[in-house]
Order: structure tokens, then C-alpha cells, then sequence
């Protein structure tokens, strides 16, 4: 396939240690600010700048549609991804309230919402990188092609791009797709040789009997992809959806880019697994907004190792944790650039 | 003693039930914003207002000596009560950064930090509402008498009153004072009977050794006062501070004024607990915006049935805690009143 995984450099390991140094003279008690203060160091080792900030901030959504909804995994139609695209460029839906309120740049990116030939498809304000119309139900066959892969993992590093040539201090990467948990818990479920009854969760809402039904639906998927062995673009290529490779991409060019990520909830956790899993230099580059209600997400932030900053049961997607968490990053920045040291302030230490 | 505890009404009930329907008719799925949603929810009824705004925002910070203090249970001198007072007031604290960060009315209030004769007290930007020269040494003795506590109860009352002239739609307090973990761990056992094992902890930063020596401090407060019985103003009287005093009695009056509160960490919880006691109408004015690394605010926050927004492991006071959580509330607020219904935006529901 014409993709290589990119090459990712570490963050300053300079940066790092002068930001550190500074932490431990600002007029607190050592360790006082917990995890702020660990947010704030490597975000500058990340930036390369003592002092960092994030200004500059942008979310890109994407949304695409799931063969797997035929199997009835969700508790809303499929039709609600497209009408949900509508709602995010109108204003009207949670991202679109807390992009406005983080002042961050919002695109929303198609790879591969269903579009039916009797449909007007109303496409002002969104970013056109259709990998294809929908995956296929990948209870029947994988989920995309080769080529079809290379396209969504390819729509996330233009996306990285744009967010680059605007001067992106900070990435966030949204996704939106009817049936998507199901592609994400089946991915997780590949990735870390795990039972599908501890990765699978109502989603948006299903009751017990039909989460039972949605395990054996994914159940069925590993079933029928056992055999392509452990590949991570093998798995994602057979159970995934356009918007987790998109997600995928996008974290793995961020960080060859310099460019810090925050990673959303359960689905971007996956697709930040699979980016992690292809390149583990990656991994720096990733903080974690949240964990979701999703009971998946706490065994794939285990294995990410990684602690994310909220935990407020929430389980929307759509970026919407991440950009929550945006406010706490940059009160972190604010708090290591500009309080006073102790000898600044004339204060005793202990 | 001259001072009653105040009358307070519930949050409005009707403006609770519309702010739920509404909730329940935006573009999401039900509960899919988890604690956002409750969140919005009672800041609606608090406001008697269906779209709850928190614009303007008031932290009070109380500062005060502790007597116990020469008992060596902190790691750092009792001058640096005064030394951070100038500090707050400079712009150099992290609750001077955060306040800035919010766009919060930040006022320091010195309600007993101790003066030295030879002193120059540079009392610029401070508040002067002393109820003495720091605390008595409650191993030895009361740390106030009823004079001292009422001034101290009412050095918060007056502070909510600015607020509310101020239009305050949130109040916050904050507090400063070496030592007051000491006394706040002290006055959380004999509120509730618990074990100074697990109520005591580090501070702003005891070794092991240190920790015990606190301990044993603790026991020889608890022991000395325990025929005073369970009047939570008599404990407070015995065992309390002056700033943690200020904030029991800004709760009460800050709820008695239909203003919300956020409660920041472990010494404002245990002030949180007193004002619950005194009066259990109280607690629905509260909100807690974190989980403190010190060890017993678990106990704190279990006792008063309270899921805090945060969990940071942050341990500094000053109202740091509460001011970093003010963002995630407006966005629940910006969420609940700017979203799409599903009506408005064209969407099928589950």
C-alpha cells in the first residue's frame, strides 16, 4: 500500500528539564497542582518553549457511516450521521457550542457518510474526503479495501495539514458515525486480545439485551477476521470505520509534526491504540482529555498507559470531552508561565 | 452568641423540571453528557432560570494564623501566611493567575493573620476583617472564643454581600493559612467521629514522620475538647480556624442569598461539612469542584454525599481547585443553553 507510517521525533528533552526546573520554583508547595503540572512541562517540551501556550486551537470532525448499523447495534437510525453533519455546521450541536466557547477552528470532514442517490446532499461547510459510501458490514467481509484505508488514514493527515498551515498549537480530532462503537470495540477487541463482554457498552444508549446483541455482532466480526493475524492496518482495514483510520492519520501526523494532540473518548482512544500500536513514538505526543462512560475505554487507556484529565461520564464523541478539556490545558500554561517564583515574590520556601 | 444560623430555601423545583426537559430534547443522546447535564440542571434551579450564565463570578479569599502551627505540623514557616497575602494580592499566586484566567473578582481577606509589632504591615488590597492575631494553640486551649468565631463567621457573611452587591452569579472561597490542614483534619474527626488515622495527611508536603507527629498533635486537639459535645459551632470554636470559619459562615449566607457555590478542596469541605450541619438546607447550594490529593477529603466528600468535578490531584487551597473547574461549568451552561433540540435541527431521535 502507498502509506508509510511517518517517522516521529521525541519531544524536547531540553524543554523538559528548563520547564521542570521552573515548576519547582513557583510560589506552591512542590507537586501542589498535580496533574497541571504535568500537562504544562510536557507541553513544553512538546512546543519547544518554556513558557507554552494554545492560543490556537483546531477540532477536526470526522464523520462516516457503518455497514455493521444493518445489524441493528445502535439505538438511532442511520440516517442521524448525515443530519448530525448538518447539525455541526449549523451551530447547533455540543461541538459546535464548545468550539465557539474554546474559540477553536471547527471543520467537519466527510470520509464516507451514506449518501442515497434521491438525497440533496447539503455539503456547505463540509471538508469532502470520502474514503467511500459507508464501510461494509464487516460481519460479512472487512470493512474497506486497501485503497480505501490509504484514502481515510490520508483525509486525517490533510486534515493535520490545514491545522498546521492555520498554526495549530494543539489538535483535536472528532468523530461522528452511527454504529461506530461497535467498529471501535471490535478494533479494540482485535488489538488487545480481549473478551468483546468487557469492551462492549450501550453506545448511545442500548438496553442489556440488545448490548448482548451487539457483542455477538462483534463477536461474528473477529470470528470472521481471525485469520488476518496481527497486523494493526489489517485489523483496522477489517473492522474499522472511515473516521477511526481518519483518526489514526491524524494523530500520527500531528506528532511527526510537532503538533501536541488531544485525544477525545472511547473511539478516538482506539484509533489513538492503532497509532500507538503502528508507531510508538507517538504516544508522547498524546494527552487525554477523558474517560467516557463507555466501559471499553477504561481497558484502552490501560493500555495506552495513559491518565486522562476528566472523568465526568460522558460518552457524546463528536471531540466534545477534548474540547472541554481544553480550559484546563490552557489554565495549566497560564499557571507555569505566570505565576510568581519565590524569590520573585520574597517568600519563604520549606 | 449573637449570631443565628441563617434561613434557606430550595432551588426553584419548576425551573428544575423545565431545565430537564430541555435537557432532554437536545441534539444527543439522553445522559450522554454525563455530570454536564446534572451540572446545568441545578445551576438552572438555583438561578430560577431554565438558561443558568455564570458571568460573573466572586472569590473570597480568607487568610488567618493558626496557633497550632508552633506545634511544627507543616512543612513550611508560619510567616508564609503573610509573605502569600502580598503574594494574592501582586497577581503572582495561582489563584491570582486562575481568577485572571476567568475573569473572576479575586478579594483577600485577612481574618487573622498574625502581626508582629516590628512589622510593617503592607495591607494594600486587603480586606481587614480580623477576628484576631492568628489562633490559640488548640492543644493547649480553644482556638477562639465565641467573640472571635462570631467575627470570624461573619467575616464570610459580609463577603457574600459584596458579593451579591456585585451581582455575583457563583461565589467561591478560597483560604490560606499555615497549619489549616491540621486544623481541618481535626475538626473533621470530632464532626465525624472518625479516626485521625485516616484524616490526617501531608499538607503541603510532611514525610511519614512528620505525618505521625501531626497525627499526635490531632489526637492531644481532640482529646482536650471532647467534653464539649457535638455542637458544630463549639467544635468549630475549639478546634477550628478563622478562615475556615469565614467560609462556613459565606456558605451559609451565600445560600441563604440564592447564590451558588462552589466548594474548592479539602479545608473548604470540611467548612462545607460544618455549614451542613448547622444547616442541612445548605447542601443543595453546593457544588464541589474537586477530589484533593490530601487523603481525607474522600472521607469529607463521602460525608456529605458530594461528587466532586474534578480529580487532579491538586492539594493547594487558595480556591485554586474551585477556579479551575469554573470553565467546565459554563460550558455546561453554554451546552444546555445554546444546543440544537432535535426538533430545531431536523433530527430523528432514538
Amino acid at each position: 500500500m502507498p502509506w508509510t507510517v511517518p517517522v516521529i521525533a521525541a519531544p524536547c528533552a531540553v524543554t523538559l528539564s528548563d520547564a521542570l526546573e521552573r515548576q519547582a520554583q513557583l510560589t506552591k508547595p512542590p507537586g501542589s497542582l498535580g496533574l497541571l503540572e504535568e500537562l504544562a512541562v510536557r507541553l513544553a517540551a512538546m512546543q519547544g518553549c518554556i513558557r507554552p501556550s494554545l492560543d490556537r486551537v483546531t477540532i477536526s470532525l470526522f464523520a462516516a457511516d457503518h455497514g455493521v448499523a444493518e445489524e441493528g447495534v445502535s439505538a438511532f437510525p442511520q440516517s442521524v450521521t448525515r443530519e448530525m453533519l448538518r447539525n455541526f455546521v449549523r451551530g447547533g450541536a455540543a461541538i459546535s457550542v464548545l468550539a465557539r466557547r474554546i474559540d477553536a477552528d471547527l471543520e467537519v470532514v466527510d470520509v464516507g457518510v451514506i449518501e442515497h442517490e434521491h438525497q440533496s446532499s447539503d455539503s456547505a461547510g463540509i471538508v469532502s474526503a470520502r474514503a467511500g459510501n459507508g464501510t461494509a458490514n464487516f460481519t460479512l467481509r472487512p470493512a474497506m479495501s486497501d485503497e480505501q484505508l490509504v484514502r481515510a488514514l490520508t483525509a486525517g493527515s490533510e486534515a493535520v495539514e490545514r491545522a498546521r498551515a492555520a498554526s495549530a498549537q494543539l489538535f483535536i480530532g472528532g468523530e461522528m458515525g452511527i454504529a461506530n462503537t461497535t467498529s471501535a470495540s471490535a478494533l479494540a477487541c482485535a488489538l488487545l486480545h480481549a473478551d468483546p463482554r468487557i469492551l462492549t457498552g450501550p453506545g448511545t444508549g442500548l438496553n442489556a439485551e440488545k448490548v448482548r446483541h451487539k457483542r455477538a455482532v462483534i463477536e461474528a466480526g473477529l470470528m470472521r477476521h481471525s485469520g488476518h493475524g496481527d497486523d494493526p492496518l489489517e485489523i483496522l482495514r477489517c473492522l474499522g470505520g472511515f473516521e477511526i483510520a481518519a483518526l489514526s492519520g491524524a494523530y500520527l501526523h500531528a506528532a511527526s509534526s510537532s503538533i501536541p494532540v488531544l485525544v477525545d473518548g472511547f473511539i478516538a482512544g482506539v484509533a489513538a491504540l492503532l497509532a500507538v500500536r503502528l508507531q510508538p513514538a507517538c504516544a508522547d505526543w498524546l494527552l487525554f482529555a477523558h474517560r467516557s462512560a463507555e466501559p471499553g475505554h477504561r481497558v484502552v487507556l490501560e493500555a495506552l498507559q495513559a491518565r486522562p484529565i476528566l472523568d465526568m461520564d460522558m460518552r457524546l464523541g463528536e471531540g466534545s470531552g477534548a474540547a472541554l478539556a481544553v480550559p484546563l490545558l490552557r489554565s495549566a500554561c497560564a499557571i507555569h508561565s505566570d505565576m510568581a517564583t519565590f524569590s520573585e515574590a520574597g517568600i519563604s520556601s520549606a
